[in-house]
């Protein structure tokens, strides 16, 4: 996939990355509506794009994509030496494809820098998937911006603890090249993969999604190994609770914290360290960590409006409103996708659904999604203040909180939780008694469940599926 | 300056910066073919500025522009107190009219991203200057590119041993604005002033004309302290000779070779450092370091040509070439200037007018400048290889090649010297045997003449100056 993200573009062509979770039956309906002409599948995936393929071709006449496998017969068997991929057809093997490629080939270069390089998919925390265009002159300053933001000198080596389908990996393939890098990359991401990886080869940096960060620092301790050297982690996606960062500086990472969305071609802001915070005591350290900061230096504007009046919130660090954006890495639009992307455009910014305040030095901070926020009783209650002081228990591995239909107050916090190992004893009350010893009484859930908590395989907590069950618990007053 | 790099843009302006040193009729001069509407001056050049202007109203009857003193009363003083600036006109005082300027000024954005952004007078090895013209575009990919070349972290400080006004300090000001960072500025560059700003600013970073090196090397001992933090010290204009980069690494700095031209925006190429060459001998690491190395990321492409033909050389590391440019860190044109612009754009490169080879791995190695070339006997001399031999002599302070017109080989090298003190016992015999030793007998100079080395005021050696004279003269043969 590192490669094809050089070779498609220089073949004047588009690069699509599917989540590699997919089942055969949205794969197909995914190949149906980009077009693709060629499949590319890691051999894990062979049956379940020849599988999309014989679906499509039940579906529609047009010419099927060819199929392309790619082997991986240097590091695949370690892993899986029961797949065999002898008994499925396909139309080439990467590895001969390249061999046997044109040496001369002049590189196709866009005709216009405006021209689509990728189609992202966004991964699903909705159920309709969206095709997220970037643009040529988007993702190389985004590229460029990330190598800023991640502090990427010369030499980098970078940790794939994101997925590379995921948002073109932050524009991370191109970004890690720009600086000489080298890509480090895992088939399973698991923490003492992680802390291997990194000591056996230098890692210089590694992006986490929170349940990255959740995974790390709930690690056995006979996965870890000791770091000896500046490891960057940058964290991207819901802003992680302060506990969680404190316990990875702890363990020897830096934590860095950007925030941005696939429509942002990723990282858009950092919360760019103060020097004087240094010298802050270290929880509110990590109270300014979490904190999603500046727009970076190719980004043209991010401001926090009124949806209805497209104000400007004061910076106050308490007037919540949308996070909006303009600029040149913000996305073209949405493939084939008119009527979204209008709504997406809406008065000349992008809305990207985000809730947060302006600080008064300008930082930014996200309190919520637009869609995660449960009013009650006519107050705003953001979940993601709710799962911070949920976070701060000592028995939470994970927390996730979502609006309950209420007859009485509309909505109320619904917690779901998974408690770490050796706690099984605590109960619902506990948790909701801890919260309200924590937290104004009217924000504390007045329901808790302990389960495992549903994700994408991005990492993402898939709160829609969590809402869908506080749905049908029906109202408690 | 610095604040005007923004000001000026953001006022919907074109900023173009003046060299220093430039005597009253030639601002006059570039007054008129700039058609500059504001002139900022500061109050040491308060009189050249007076008398430029009244020398442009005699010429002109067109309105004259609007003179805004920098009065720096702060800094000022301990430098000129007997400079007095009451009895010269002007219209504003700076800061002044900065306090009174309007809170609430929307800033002016360019129509178009390709309107121009500065004009920058080439700073006079030849005597007529031209106007480079820099974009927008070009200069925001300029400034990220510079913040790679430099290596500059989050927060760096630079020390401004090369002016501003030299093509916009490599478009530094934008760059280390960009990353947040703390500039150091001289009224004079003096050894002991860069030694006690570097360890008292902790300065991370600071250009390096060659006779700057030239000045740190040879330092007196009291001048000096020792540097125990990282100094990444970036040298562009001419390749500094291979000695004075091992004597600089000696003083605790780290020298990083850059290569560009104003008419690329300064830095277009620098010698990315490869691990492996760590393990070189001090000499080898030091023929590696004046590599002017590969372009960087955001300039599309250089090549070294046979400007007859078009070819490109061979990457032989022999075979000589001139060095060609195209992209968007290429200049717009020269200012009101079509012929030279469609010379410098002759078949759809930028012709550098420096001559140099590709090395095997696709490094780029300058030779000389196209017109400093020497040719005796119908054999190419690189005036640089002679140079470098020269200054490995112990008693050589400065050294620089021309050619001396001769009846018999067309030219010869003749070589201009300037002695370190207490060596003024050396005669030219001796220095010519000391090249012959250490070249082929073809390349080394027939004359040597001891005496002080014109300059530009960016440090850069005026070789026509020295070429008017060696034709003076006349033929050895």
């Amino acid at each position: 996939m590192y490669e094809l993200h050089f070779a498609v573009p220089m073949a004047g062509a588009i690069i699509c990355t599917f989540n590699s979770r997919l089942d055969a039956a949205m794969v197909s309906v995914l190949l149906e509506h980009s077009r693709a002409k060629i499949l590319f599948v890691d051999y894990q995936l062979l049956e379940v794009a020849r599988t999309a393929l014989d679906l499509l071709c039940k579906r529609t006449s047009s010419k099927l994509p060819i199929l392309v496998l790619i082997a991986d017969s240097e590091h695949g068997s370690e892993f899986d030496s029961n797949i065999d991929t002898t008994s499925v057809s396909y139309d080439y093997e990467y590895e001969m494809l390249v061999a046997n490629g044109e040496a001369g080939f002049e590189i196709v270069r866009p005709k216009s820098e405006l021209d689509p390089i990728s189609v992202n998919y966004t991964s699903g925390t909705t159920s309709r998937p969206k095709g997220v265009v970037f643009s040529h002159r988007g993702a190389y300053l985004n590229s460029l911006a990330t190598v800023l933001l991640f502090q990427m000198d010369q030499f980098p080596v970078y940790l794939w603890t994101v997925p590379m389908f995921h948002c073109n990996g932050w524009c991370l393939p191109w970004g890690v090249a720009a600086q000489f890098g080298t890509n480090i990359c895992l088939r399973k991401v698991r923490p003492k993969d992680i802390f291997d990886k990194v000591t056996n080869h230098k890692v210089t940096h590694l992006g986490g999604a929170p349940t990255v960060l959740n995974m790390i620092v709930n690690s056995a301790s006979i996965d870890r190994k000791p770091i000896d050297h500046k490891v960057i982690v940058v964290s991207g996606g819901a802003p992680p609770p302060p506990q969680i960062l404190a316990n990875m500086e702890e363990l020897g990472f830096t934590v860095s914290q950007l925030y941005g969305l696939t429509e942002t071609y990723g990282p858009s802001t950092s919360c760019v360290w103060k020097p004087e915070w240094d010298l802050l005591a270290p929880q509110e350290r990590s109270r300014m960590k979490v904190r999603q900061g500046i727009p970076h230096v190719c980004l043209d504007e991010i401001d926090i409006k009124d949806p209805e009046t497209m104000e400007s919130v004061p910076n106050d660090g308490k007037t919540i409103g949308e996070v909006m954006f303009r600029g040149n890495t913000i996305m073209s639009g949405y493939l084939r996708d008119l009527k979204a992307t209008k709504e997406a455009f809406k008065d000349g910014w992008f809305h990207s659904g985000d809730l947060g305040v302006k600080h008064q030095d300008g930082y930014i901070e996200i309190k919520d999604r637009l869609k995660d926020i449960i009013i009650s009783g006519g107050e705003n209650i953001s979940s993601v203040e709710v799962e911070t002081v949920l976070y701060s228990h000592p028995a939470v591995l994970e927390a996730a909180v979502v609006a309950r239909p209420d007859n009485h107050w509309g909505q109320t916090p619904c917690a779901f939780v998974k408690l770490k190992e050796g706690y099984d004893d605590i109960v619902a009350e506990e948790m909701i008694k801890f919260c309200r010893d924590h937290m104004p009484h009217y924000m504390a859930p007045k329901t808790v469940i302990f389960q495992d908590i549903p994700k994408t395989s991005t990492g993402k907590i898939q709160k829609y599926v969590l809402r869908e069950k506080a749905k049908t618990l029906g109202s408690i007053s």
